[in-house]
Order: structure tokens, then C-alpha cells, then sequence
């Protein structure tokens, strides 16, 4: 029986390799991951995706809001935008998620890093339709505050047909971490200079309630935790 | 004498057009900027910029520091890395920046929505080579911390030769901005949820000194002025 392999550093583990070598991890191999629970963590903790796709040869990198479910992740998009029918039309696309997570301070230019997780996911992505889309869309409200999609105002047909959901498998994906932390060269410790790491971090702030909002209404739980999260 | 290209909203005035068809914000245009002042402020508020390049027809987004130098835009990596092999050999990028500003939790899902700002940059990148990439990396080190790259323990030819450096004008350029906050539709405001706006921020947490620290190092007051940023 394989030991788990999410943890790299298991007694006899090993990490599963790169799904293909378009998502393999060649600057910085022992910063590579291919398990999905580590591609899963970084995706859910994330809010912003990078979704890179091409015309005319010339490639266009456009951030949106994304959530994942299950073995894909997925993202909306008005019908008429020129990424969503570039992308429903089959054109490949590579969907990048970061987070940095330090910058390292080093006492060399050469060793001024960051610490960050990121996930690559490349692929071909689908169309979501029918009551698959209204699912979808419920699920993507559900993702940022759990159970508030069955709260809202119900989506018209018109809301329906403008909005676009495009799903990617997370068949060809790959992580990329880096928590080492300050690496200087050995002899460069004594430089005077100060050196260290500054973390660096996504907050929420404090919910504004809308300025329209009916006496009564508290402050839903999901809402609370997301803002925890 | 045109008014201030900056304020769209002067009177007499008129916010620039789109420098070319492929960075047109077509989708929602209200949103589009493209006068440098607005770009500009984007990038400097920015740490992280995704890459967008082209193999073989696969679009590839990677993750990357970044800092901007007047008239452009600049980003290194490995000089072995396939990313910058890419786009030093004359490969169409896209780098795009973006920084998301609140989560709109509205009445309908249709009507959730982000404050954000972001830009995209598309072009062909130029290698820094020579003195340049020297001083470049330099400016790099200072572009979070004015004035610390005088005092790192110098470059080795070495570490020179590993680091390459890529820049792009920001000739093909535009922003995307929304600040319109929550936008319910007329009668929607008595739906019985919960609506607001969640501010999102990127902060800086406190540094934490290298370990190895010699005594009497104090804290620099350039990184003081990052984490208050």
C-alpha cells in the first residue's frame, strides 16, 4: 500500500510525477507537485485566476474569479466576451492561480526571492449548459459564502443566457511552492545589511453592508467565515 | 491645450482612446483606461504580474515579480528558464497585473461581482544585456526597497550570467477598473438577504529578521515604508 502522497517526505513515499511535460516543473524540479491535494489546497484558498488563451498567435492573460468543483475548475464570463468564446470555441488555455506568500530579503540581489504557492492547470476547457450552468453558477455564490446561493433572488432566463460557465479538468495541472524562507550564500551572513523575510498576505476587511439593507438582516454566518478564511 | 488626459472627467475633457484594437477593454468599455497615469499607479501598487507566452499553440501563464522602469515594464528569471528562452527569442507576451479591491455579495447571483483594477500589456520583450541588466536588477531590488541595492553584498559575474532580464514598453497597454461597488437592480432591495461589499487588501505583515542577524542591524526604513504600502 503507497504511503500518502501528499507528503513528499513520508518514510519510502514518493510524489507522483508530472501529468506531461507541459505542466512538469523544470526551473526548480524540487519545487514541483502533481498530487491533487496539493493543487486542490492552493485552489481553494485562491479567489483570482490568471486564464491565458491565444488569437492571431498573440496570447492574453485575463484575471477573473474562479472556484473549483471537484476534478475541475471553472469560471464565468459574459456569452459576448471574447475570451468565453475563444475558450468555448476549444482553444487552449492555461489557467494560473498564485499566491505569494513572503518576500525574502537576502543579502545579495541574487538571492531576494519570495516564497509563493502558484498551480498551473492547461487543457482544453468545456462548456457548461443547461441546468448544469444554473448549478454551476449557484455552486461558484456557494463557494465564496457557503449556502447563500439558495438565498438569493432567483437567476431570470435572461441572466441565464448572458452568463457563460467553462469548466477545466485537472487532469494536466501542476503545483509549484516555494517555503524556503531566506537562502543566503554561506559567507554573505556577516554582510551588513539587514536581511530577513516580510509576509505577505490576502485579507479580508470588515463587511459594508449595502447602504439599502432592510433593518433586521445580520451579518450571515458564511459571510463571517469567509472573512476568517 | 487638451485638459488633464488623467481625469475623464474634466470638464471639456476626454479619456484616451485605446492605443490598438488588441488591449480595447470591449466588454463593459466604461471600464477602460488608457492614459498612463491610471496604468501606471496599477503597476506601481502591484508585486506580482502573470506572464502569458505561447509554445506550440499552448498559452502558458506563469507568475512573476516585476517592477516597472519608466516607459516599461520588467520582469527576470533564470536565464535557463523556458519562459524567458520564449520570450527573448521574440515570442507575442501579455503581462497582465491585477489587484482585486472588494467581493460584491448582492442580492442576485447575477449581480455579484469584484472591484478590481488591472493591466494588460501585450508586445514583443526586449533582453536586457550588458550594464543594463546589472542596472536593471538593481532597480529591481529598489523598486521594493529604494536605495537597498547599494548596500547587498555585490553581483558575481556568475549570478549575473544566471539572471536574465526582459523588459516590455508599455506601448500596448491598457487598464480595466471597477469601483462602482454594489448594483442591485431597482426592487431587488427588499429581497430578504444579506448584500454588502468585502474589501479585499494585500498587506504586509511584520518582518521577520534573518536568525543570523548580527547584532545592531536596525530594521531599514525603506522596508518600513513597503509594509505601510
Amino acid at each position: 500500500m503507497p504511503t500518502d502522497p501528499t507528503d513528499p517526505n513520508a518514510p519510502g513515499g514518493h510524489r507522483p510525477a508530472a501529468p506531461t511535460d507541459r505542466v512538469r516543473v523544470r526551473r526548480k524540479p524540487d519545487r514541483g507537485h502533481y498530487d491533487r491535494a496539493t493543487i486542490d489546497a492552493i485552489l481553494d484558498a485562491g479567489l483570482v485566476a490568471h486564464v491565458g488563451y491565444v488569437v492571431d498567435g498573440q496570447p492574453y492573460v485575463v484575471p477573473t474569479l474562479y472556484w473549483r468543483g471537484g476534478d475541475r475548475v471553472l469560471w464565468h464570463g459574459s456569452s459576448a466576451s471574447r475570451m468565453i468564446r475563444a475558450v468555448e470555441a476549444g482553444a487552449p488555455v492555461c489557467l494560473t492561480v498564485s499566491q505569494i506568500d513572503s518576500i525574502i530579503l537576502a543579502r545579495s540581489g541574487f538571492n531576494h526571492s519570495a516564497d509563493y504557492r502558484s498551480v498551473v492547470v492547461v487543457g482544453v476547457a468545456t462548456p457548461v449548459v443547461g441546468e448544469d450552468k444554473a448549478r454551476a453558477l449557484d455552486a461558484f455564490v456557494d463557494s465564496l459564502v457557503p449556502g447563500r446561493a439558495a438565498d438569493l433572488r432567483p437567476m431570470t432566463e435572461k441572466e441565464l443566457k448572458q452568463t457563460a460557465v467553462v469548466s477545466l479538468a485537472l487532469d494536466e495541472a501542476s503545483a509549484k511552492v516555494r517555503d524556503a524562507g531566506l537562502g543566503d550564500d554561506p559567507g554573505d551572513e556577516t554582510w551588513p545589511v539587514w536581511a530577513g523575510t516580510i509576509p505577505v498576505r490576502r485579507t479580508f476587511g470588515t463587511p459594508e453592508p449595502a447602504s439599502d439593507l432592510p433593518p433586521g438582516i445580520e451579518l450571515p454566518d458564511g459571510v463571517r467565515r469567509l472573512i476568517e478564511r
